[in-house]
């Protein structure tokens, strides 16, 4: 065991400040981490606060963080993948039973003993797991992914939740050239829709309340952007998407969207309100719709996307703050105040 | 032109009652019928009562119908499947643009231009369809589907709405032995549900809320009854089940159902209830589940599920009414008192 610097919040009003907390030494399938940046998801924030105190409760202190990305300082003996001084990169899990059906299909995002990268039982300590607000970590082997050398590794940070949650959904989808893909939100997780639907080759429109956003949408990879709001409009578009990606988590409107849905079109859900969705059965009936959810991604998929952006030369667009300024930015997220993810720069917290 | 005998409502609140209707002489293309038996749809009711004012009013006199069975009394010219004497079967589609891609696709249930078999403008009489509560029908022989020689008619009748309407979706979504399959609700949907999930090899579980029901589940080719009330016994199938068709249209729990789920299943409602659903995304979101909705099906795939049933032996259970029990038969629909569709025997209809 040794110690690691971190910021954590020590109760759910309390802000997040500079701790010490214990790291276990390598295992011989472990790669242990110096973590460069990581990015701030909206979960962090949710769980610092225990907002999520009836299905998953927050052990005090916290240490979120699960967009993390670093340079490898030490391999266990048993460790294949890396060589110390490589790139890696660690999501939103760091372990899996490995033998459940859904590991075997490389799907360790719904294995039932799925361990998440903070906030969760570490069978190692017998606490819980700390995330990436922190100057290292030690995580399995099959949880550490390669990242490509051409990136802003402040950028790549975001991928490690907001990007594979955007793509996992496109490409299981099977979003591709020629098709029309809707991306719902322009924040951290659909602001990486856009990126990557049009990456994907697919006549991409970015649907928001926003009028001022279209610009940025147009930078961004969209081929149209509808004011959400305005039915004229949406109507234009109706019954005629193959996908459309709902990154929004405030109550909107779903009847809407599915409507614009052509024939087995899909609506999928990665943003998660908080009240339940009020759905009319007819948008489902007519045109054999679909309306689905999709979290994060698995491991293989995970990987696949860090070697998509490699050759994309795609990344989180991102806001780089020293983690003094974690606060702050938590504040700034509640207002959508960030283009389109805050990114920690973890040599600030030398100085923390 | 020529004069029939019909069944219709002359207003929302008035019984059907007999009358005559004029039917279009058999154009080249068309095939004359002599109707034999005509099923009892739910959606008959609704129109007949014009409890869908908004959505498509109706316009009386209403003569319903789409589950119709028969024989052929006279061919148009070019008519190639059918001679004068053979079995043949209308569901609820009478015509399409034919030239649109759902129709290309052999998905005419999703034609813009779609007619319906009562109760839509008819391009030949100017006036709207006249469906199945008559003693003759004339439809273009696209429309017209072959019904094999060994089934009782009277059960025969029902596949053409509520079989095709259960089996599209369990074919479309691939069910096949190894899957478990859910049927929620047995009536005249759910019966039929339960006979084509278990004809296809899956393993049958029918939810209801009805203890009593248990015993016919079995009959009609479920291997499980659970109570769907019985939160004991709804625990038990967590996450277990690769599809679920629901065919209740009244109010109830769609969570709970959704939570039946195992990864990448799929709740697909066939039944509309008429107040929205109230939808927890995370249902969605964990197991990447999807809820969808299925309307009928194509005339291919008509014809492929009556085929099945001429292979398999299966026609509905059908409580078989003259005519003139027609009114009673409704109001018996609305106290599902029936077991499980109400056939009409047009034979009935010379004496009316």
């Amino acid at each position: 065991m040794y110690n690691a610097k971190a910021f954590s919040a020590a109760s759910a009003t309390s802000p997040l400040a500079s701790t010490t907390i214990v790291r276990r030494d390598p295992t011989d399938t472990d790669v242990q981490m110096e973590i460069l940046f990581c990015g701030i998801c909206h979960s962090d924030l949710h769980q610092a606060r225990n907002e999520w105190s009836g299905a998953m409760p927050t052990v005090y202190p916290c240490v979120p963080g699960h967009e993390i990305v670093g340079r490898v300082t030490k391999i266990g003996s048993a460790v294949t993948k890396f060589k110390t001084g490589d790139l890696a990169a660690v999501g939103c899990m760091v372990d899996s039973d490995g033998t459940c059906p859904e590991c075997k299909d490389g799907l360790e995002q719904f294995c039932p003993n799925l361990t998440l990268t903070y906030n969760f039982p570490d069978k190692h300590t017998g606490g819980v797991t700390y995330g990436g607000y922190s100057d290292s970590v030690v995580v399995d082997e099959r949880f550490v992914l390669r990242v490509p050398t051409n990136l802003d590794l402040a950028g790549v940070a975001p991928l490690l939740c907001a990007g594979i949650t955007t793509f996992s959904p496109l490409h299981h989808w099977g979003v591709t050239k020629g098709k029309k893909v809707g991306i719902v939100g322009l924040g951290g997780l659909g602001h990486m829709g856009v990126k990557f639907a049009h990456a994907l080759g697919a006549h991409v429109v970015l649907f928001t309340t926003s009028p001022n956003k279209k610009e940025d949408a147009l930078r961004l990879g969209a081929d149209e952007v509808v004011i959400s709001k305005n039915a004229d409009e949406m109507a234009k578009h109706a019954g005629s998407f193959d996908f459309i990606l709902d990154c929004v988590s405030a109550e909107h409107d779903m009847n809407a969207l599915l409507g614009l849905l052509r024939r087995d079109g899909n609506l999928c859900l990665v943003g998660a309100p908080e009240k339940p969705l009020s759905i009319a059965a007819f948008g489902l009936l007519f045109g054999r719709r679909s309306l689905s959810g999709s979290p994060i991604g698995g491991i293989a998929e995970t990987q696949e996307m860090l070697d998509f952006c490699g050759k994309h030369n795609i990344t989180a667009d991102v806001e780089v703050i020293p983690i003094q300024k974690v606060n702050e930015a938590y504040e700034r997220l509640l207002k959508s105040d960030v283009k389109y993810r805050f990114s920690i720069d973890m040599a600030s917290l030398k100085s923390a």
